[in-house]
Order: structure tokens, then C-alpha cells, then sequence
């Protein structure tokens, strides 16, 4: 089963929704202005919106037998939250790791002091 | 042509491939200890596992005949950095028509105060 998520990582996945994301960051735009940067048909420009609109990314106002595309960011937060919490769950593996390694080698040379130097300790 | 980030954010948009990595947070693992929990086959996990080492996001460390599967989260900064920026301009963007909107309606309410009350300017 594809969650929302999946559809939003799917859609950000390639370099030409990207692009065309990026466009309409800037204002609604038509499909045809959205295919003008782009070696590409209008069919294939086509079937990526498509995509950016099954990830609700990207939504369509009608306007006589004009169609106008808009960015809609709001699946952006969940997929940026996502990828943030799993760095951050990482990170702090990391932390606890290196915090237990620096202990053990904390420990392993107070042994080494201990064993070197059995006389001084002893004064 | 894919770029790293497309096989980062191809490699995310499963919730399998999802749990691995998070399971992989917590400290490297056997590839029979990541597909225990899923019901799945070995070999079906390990297609998922090739996607994630595809994308530098899994990293895979030999010993004897044993591999173990470790977390490489530096991918997931890239990723990060582009929705974050890409929000960022949106939101930029949002701001600006904002404050477009609320000059115009300040000057429309400016027009409409003239018009209903002529005497009172002249005053």
C-alpha cells in the first residue's frame, strides 16, 4: 500500500518535477508555459504533472478551457520531518556511541596507569 | 540522467526501505536480522537492500562469510537541504503576495473612504 509519503518522495524523485515545482514556487503557471523550459512534449511535461498532482503537490484550477497548475508545499513538511527525525535519531545514536567509547577508553587507560605504575600508587 | 539525489529520494519512497533504514539507526545488522521483521523473502529484502546501497544510503561491510548492513545518513542532507530551500521559497514567495495583497487592499479601502465621504475632506 503507497502512503502519501511514498507519492511525495516518488514525485520529488526526478529531475524535471523538480524543476517544475521550482517554477511554480514562483506563481500558478499553464501547462504549456510549464513545458516551454524543457526538451520534452507536452505529453510527457503532461505525465509529470500528473505525478505531482497524485503527491497533491501540485493542484489545478480550471479556467474556461484554461488550466492553471499551483504549487501546494504542505507534503513537502511531512517528507522534510521524515528525513530530519531519521537524522536525528542517527545523530544521537552516534552520540551515545561515541560518549560509550570514549568511557571505555576513559577506563581502559586508568588500567593501563594502574598495571604501569603499580609502585606509585601504592606511595 | 538520475543524480544521486533522484536515487535518494527513490530510494525513500518505500515504506519498506523506510523501516530498514530506521532499524539501521539503531546500529548495523545482518540481512537476515532486517527482513525478520517483515513478511517478506530474503531475496525480495535484499532487492531493497541494493536500492538503498544504490543510493550511499546503506553501506555493506564484509567479514567472513557474514555481511552487515550500516546507516550512511550523509544523502539524507541533500535531500533535506532541497525541500527545506524549496519551502523556503515558497514561502518567500507567499510573503511577497501578501504583502502586494495588503498594500492593495489598504489603498482600495484609502479609494473607498474618499469616495463615501467627499465633504469630510474637504473640511
Amino acid at each position: 500500500m503507497q502512503t502519501s509519503l511514498d507519492h511525495t518522495l516518488a514525485a520529488l524523485a526526478d529531475p524535471t518535477r523538480r524543476a517544475i515545482l521550482q517554477r511554480l514556487a514562483q506563481g500558478e503557471a499553464r501547462v504549456t508555459e510549464l513545458a516551454d523550459p524543457f526538451a520534452m512534449s507536452l505529453n510527457g511535461v503532461s505525465k509529470h504533472i500528473r505525478m505531482l498532482e497524485r503527491a497533491d503537490l501540485v493542484r489545478r484550477r480550471h479556467a474556461g478551457r484554461e488550466h492553471f497548475l499551483s504549487l501546494n508545499p504542505q507534503p513537502l513538511d511531512e517528507a522534510a520531518a521524515w528525513i530530519v527525525n531519521q537524522r536525528a535519531a542517527w545523530t544521537a545514536r552516534l552520540d551515545t556511541l561515541e560518549a560509550l567509547l570514549r568511557a571505555e577508553d576513559a577506563a581502559a587507560a586508568a588500567s593501563r596507569r594502574r598495571k604501569r605504575s603499580p609502585r606509585k600508587q601504592k606511595k
